[in-house]
């Protein structure tokens, strides 16, 4: 027995951390407050072997204190999600001997001002950054989620393959409705990183990007209209390089209203829950390796 | 054995009903869509006790049919939610003999117009319709879900009554945060109805109302500011006789940054999800009588 | 302008508590741990008037130390749902003067012992208990929710009223699913208190019952089983008076495999999550009248 | 511009399906009907660079094909969760010339069985099965989620590193807690399948060997109790090679009674939903490289 091991088993790759520590901050100012509403999920790793294999802590900072840094660093602030993720993953691997990486997931709920003590949570839309340190580097990445859009038309489905179980009829004028999950990377995260106000700003032109694309392309195929998202991205945000897309079908049925007399000139749709297609995709600058990391 | 029985068992207050069929409706004008999006939950009542008691269904119109009816129903059109209640609700009383009672609830989803043919979901909100109608008449009731709004200042809670568990400080500035719930009725449904585009625009100042009251209203209570709510709907919609409100007191928590070395002048909070506080009041316009039903 | 209202707006019924305080208690006994866990929520009405229009909250116990009363009153062992249920009503009541009814709803969590001092948790099924407690007198309403069952047979659904929005075939062999949603009282309430373990034996009778009745009844409509079960209560559980049944129907629907060249006996279904059937009702003891409160 | 990019937007990897089809399938046998609940989530890849690029979806199967072939498939009978994602996976990459690896994720939702045609949903667990399959083979990992579990006592916290944030107190005795969710291959999916059987049984046995573990080691960090879990499957199911494990730390705080004159002596705990822990690592058998994909 080694000390990585237990007779026959042995430690594989493993992390630890604290997941959703809420954390509001309200910075209080002349010209109206400005609310930040966070949900920061911290993993870390490197030498924990003796935790698993002994129940030696030693190596071990709590999952509670992690959760009191993420509260003391928001003192003076947070700033973009992206900024705050990296304060966090760069600390706990710069002070802490035994942690050699640290992943940070920050999830961002959106309020609009009402007055200047008074807001609204704005929208479904989920506002991510994700960050990955370690001695080769940060990664970091943005992202938004539950963006839901619909274009009533200028969508068609046809020319699909076909085998013994297709029953689907192509269609050349259908409802096309996704939630936008979109994540995407830079060139060079550190000179991103010399402008704080940078990531809300990306943040907002990457979301127009989107949406532009989502609202202005037709579409012969979700695929096709993923695509052209992305690449709204990587030509009018010069310093993306990635772009992760996942956009869920969620299928609009058109009625059958025969049976009670009753045409249905693209009016009445069902919206079944599940199931629903799933397209995901990436779509890559010009040069560019995608990273071979999950996000 | 009486038809209402079996043994010592007797047949009490029964309904029946399709819950939760979901619509769109596309209505395409040349000036740009319209797009409806309602959830219908349909409840009937009346000589049902065959059903119960002998398994005779010769009085129930199927649930599937139920749904059928509310896609056909959208053929011509939704208009507000609560005429497509309205609809629905004499629909199924007015051609089901034994029916003598129904009850529709309308959830609506806000979505918000991109361009011609595009849309954004907007908001976690959700508008509210209920109806009930049988022989005595019609009652209408009007509301919203999930409109979470926060202040972060102008909000105290103090002089509260304690005993030997009380352990609650008392605060001079605290953040309020709730998700309103708001229901209300008009004192002559009938006459609400005339105007079929009413139910909207009322929606709209009544949203208004309760946003302006509960950013605009210093708090001493959750309870004063769900009245000032109530009282403002009252003041400023004259045909709303009763509003009735239940607001989750959104606890956010003060952290504890001084084990840190740091202070926390009112920056950073935590803000778990359970328990909370859960104030609900009706608020009558004087000389109404509160409707006994439950909404 | 009265203690009771501002301009023309009056403070009608009214009431404010904790929510969802989750406890878990454990009894360390010799023969093994006992573990409660429970989610208590609280309501308390009275003369409240001088909060909701003056911000006074001299009768206002906050809600804060009503969750402490919760953590405290289990200092000793907690015992039935019901039981904490009652004695927490009756001690807001008996103590806070202003406070003169008070609702607890209880929602108990099942763990089955795996070892002397392990649990895992015991299924989807909710048990509850409702008390409400004023002047008059207690309610006390026990219950279940979430007992999800399905028969493979012997339900048919046939001899439906239609109409010319009916397309639904009456079938002679469906799936028939559920998710049991229970709710029930006894005559005499503060005799059934005298027993503290009956409650918990009252609820696996009245458990077996609606089961047993589930399983055991051919079925030629929802309802009928509905009743069928709430028959089989009053029948064998000569203590409860008033069962209310809330049962959704989880539709199965035979998936249509002949453009695959297929037949189904029967085997293969979809299972949509929405829209659902919605059967409710009451099975009272003859010479019982139906309480008239919604539960 | 080439087939893969338009402008300097490039196409990544890339994949679509049908996701969430639940099918259940009843197999009527003398003995009693056997119910099967899946959820199944399809996932395709190959060569779908034009339906990305120019909306061609020759190369595309519809994903509502994908559904019809789940059903399609069901109708002689579902077997293991496993068996069915292999038969699945294996066909679209078979028929399908564009489509070179296919992922099917299954979901199982356990019923026991009442009587010889009624059934009750068995818990919260939920049993997983995930198929990779491509040309260089099939990747078949089994899993189970959602199995919640607690320990009342022989759990401490202590020894652990401590900086300016640790404001956490050691603990020799506190309430653990967690939903497991394992997943594990076998050396040789190839041969595993051989026995349809073999699943459904090892399944048993893995499972067997987490709950053991966890119910029977004195714990000193959750680290230590998830390497023993997976220590123990190693040990105990040898054709298992790698087991990983992610386990919430599901937080019961001992509430602190003083302030009501009242000790708690391990009695009384809160159980906030968020934040919580998060430890999640792999166990291997010795010689065996962990599988460089996330599941």
């Amino acid at each position: 027995m080694t000390e990585h091991s237990s007779g026959d088993a042995v430690l594989g790759p493993n992390r630890y951390g604290k997941a959703e520590t809420r954390v509001v901050h309200i910075d209080r100012r002349a010209d109206g407050d400005v609310l930040t509403d966070l949900n920061v999920s911290i993993a870390l790793s490197g030498d924990l072997t003796d935790s698993h294999l002994k129940g030696d802590n030693a190596h071990v900072l709590p999952t509670d204190t992690q959760k009191n840094t993420v509260y003391a660093f928001a003192r003076d602030g947070v700033g973009a999600p992206e900024t705050f993720a990296m304060r966090l993953a760069r600390h706990f691997v710069a002070t802490q001997a035994p942690i050699t990486a640290a992943v940070v997931d920050v999830k961002g709920f959106g309020w609009e001002r009402l007055a200047a003590h008074s807001f609204r949570r704005a929208g479904t839309e989920v506002r991510t950054a994700r960050v990955e340190h370690d001695a080769r580097g940060t990664l970091v990445v943005s992202g938004l989620r539950d963006l839901v859009v619909l274009n009533t038309t200028d969508s068609e489905f046809a020319g699909f393959a076909t085998d013994r179980y297709t029953t689907l009829a192509p269609t050349a004028d259908r409802v096309l409705a996704t939630a936008i999950d979109a994540r995407w990377r830079c060139a060079a995260e550190a000179e991103a990183d010399a402008d704080a106000d940078g990531w809300d700003g990306r943040y907002v032109r990457v979301r127009d990007c989107l949406l532009a694309a989502f609202t202005g392309t037709y579409s012969w195929a979700l695929q096709q209209t993923l695509f052209a998202m992305g690449a709204r991205v990587i030509a009018e945000v010069p310093e993306v390089v990635e772009v992760r897309l996942a956009l869920p079908n969620r299928h609009h049925v058109l009625v059958d209203l025969t049976p009670f007399g009753l045409d249905n000139p693209n009016a009445v749709y069902s919206a079944p829950d599940r199931p629903y297609g799933l397209i995901e995709a990436a779509v890559l600058r010009a040069g560019t390796v995608a990273d071979p990391r999950p996000w």
